[in-house]
């Protein structure tokens, strides 16, 4: 197996728009220094929190090359490199690999659907090969709620065992634990993160390597603490109170609520704007939301020096 | 209503790869004119069936280039510009537009589920003032079946009604006849196409601009024989005839068994090659498919001279 780049809690970042729904790369970094300031232990852009398939390909590099010259650490960087076509996610890969990033976190194809998992080997096989770079080091993006297109674990097993030096973690956002489990048990040393904090403590008693959540865009810290202590006397009410936050959250549509929230607590409204197809929160649901969270006690550190860009 | 550039039997077209796997426009360009030749009233290069998806943006752009460079005439594309950003989609579009294309074929930002027609009606409203040209003709593309997320029948009139010159029509590969009669009674004058030939006399006898269908590219004539003679007395046998010849290529993966039948009897086995995630057809399918439509008497004009690039 070889070294594991990542580990704890990472965020797939918020992307921000401008009014004119143009990236906000200056913000951006901005809101990258202040995750990684706050623990996060990377940063996942160009998740599906991200909105990254929301934006162009040459949108996506330009981001990075901003980030990467705005001095974020490159191997604290785990970019989304998903695209339905085999040359598009190979350049977006070779890109990440060429600006340093510690990783890449690869969704399969996923406009056709029903195709067979040697379809699926091919097209990984086919980014590997493109890249053609011994840095390369993918992180498997499963999704099957939003891309429908999965990685069985049968699957898994083939890639790992094919390319053990390219493709070293999976990102679990089946929101399945038995699938969760089944790779942590049958695959050890292979960086196996669930994608939402509530499997995080379950996961580490299995030797997971943390886990990749969208409401760590607000809550590091929380998650953070979980990660930390998962061995002492408090992980359970740690794992409870982070699990509250995010079952409140995810009575909202996850990408706008989250928007709002930094919006609320930076006192930076453009930070709502989304990209179609999403849409913004409402006036009723935005203060629904920001009802819900004070109930929980919720605040997020705001840090205004470390917003600029 | 706009005047309406396409109507008959258009063809989502093929896309041959060479052996490395990259597009071979060359040989696209001669089969386009081997369609056109042969009746298609239209060619919707880079849909679902041309593996579009398959492809990046820059290789679906270089590919048109080639084809109107090469003669084929830009009146008679409609090539799809579907993608899940909006300005990966206004992009494309515009270098449709650019290209003197008849129209593009639109599908819905697709990797997000769930989300509300408002949220889609702004990606379409994103791309229309993107490219800010009365010249753009969209044909809205709905295959839920593939995409998931589709253009509803109250978003499509939406749409119709915001953008009376620019939303002009729409295939429905459904697969479900209620919704492309409901699309019919609906929209008098709105160019509707059934995604499969199946529906081809019911859509001429409600209206319909005639359909798209990806077996155009082995039975153009076959399909055309019923556009031709919808109001005579063989329309109901021709309808069957065709039909039957869909049927028998439905028992297989459709892209690949279609690339399968022009490779064998065009004499030309690079023409199975697939991209991944698809997979081509194995040596028993290839068998079993050659067979099945032999039984049916089906042959292929193979016009090897039109095929040179």
């Amino acid at each position: 197996m070889p070294s594991q780049p990542f580990q704890g809690v990472l965020v797939p970042v918020l992307t921000p728009f401008t009014p004119h729904g143009e990236p906000d790369a200056g913000r951006l970094a901005g809101f990258c220094r202040w995750l990684l300031d706050q623990g996060a232990g990377g940063l996942s852009i160009f998740g599906t929190t991200s909105e990254a398939n929301s934006m162009s390909g040459a949108e996506r590099m330009a981001l990075l090359d901003t980030l990467v010259e705005a001095g974020i650490p490159a191997e604290k960087l785990m970019p989304g490199t998903g695209a339905c076509s085999v040359t598009e996610a190979a350049g977006l890969a070779r890109h990440a690999v060429g600006r340093g990033c510690g990783g890449v976190l690869m969704l399969p194809p996923f406009y056709y659907k029903g195709v067979p998992d040697d379809g699926i080997f091919a097209f990984v096989s086919g980014v590997i090969d493109r890249v053609a770079s011994p840095a390369l080091r993918i992180y498997l993006y499963h999704i099957p709620p939003v891309a429908q297109v999965g990685y069985s674990l049968d699957l898994v097993g083939r890639l790992i065992k094919a390319y053990p030096q390219s493709v070293v973690g999976l990102k679990d956002s089946s929101g399945n634990w038995s699938n969760t489990a089944a790779l942590l048990d049958r695959y050890p040393g292979f960086a196996v993160f669930p994608g939402s904090e509530v499997f995080l403590l379950d996961a580490l008693r299995k030797g997971g390597a943390g886990c990749i959540t969208a409401s760590g865009n607000v809550n590091v810290p929380g998650i953070r603490r979980i990660y930390d202590d998962w061995r002492g006397t408090q992980a359970e009410a740690l794992q409870a109170e982070a699990t509250a936050l995010r079952k409140a959250l995810q009575a909202y549509p996850m990408v706008p609520a989250l928007k709002r929230i930094v919006a609320h607590f930076h006192n930076d409204p453009d930070w709502a704007i989304v990209r179609p197809p999403m849409l913004p929160l409402d006036e009723p649901q935005s203060h629904a939301l920001i009802a819900d969270l004070t109930k929980l006690g919720f605040t997020l550190d705001q840090r205004p020096s470390s917003m600029a860009a």
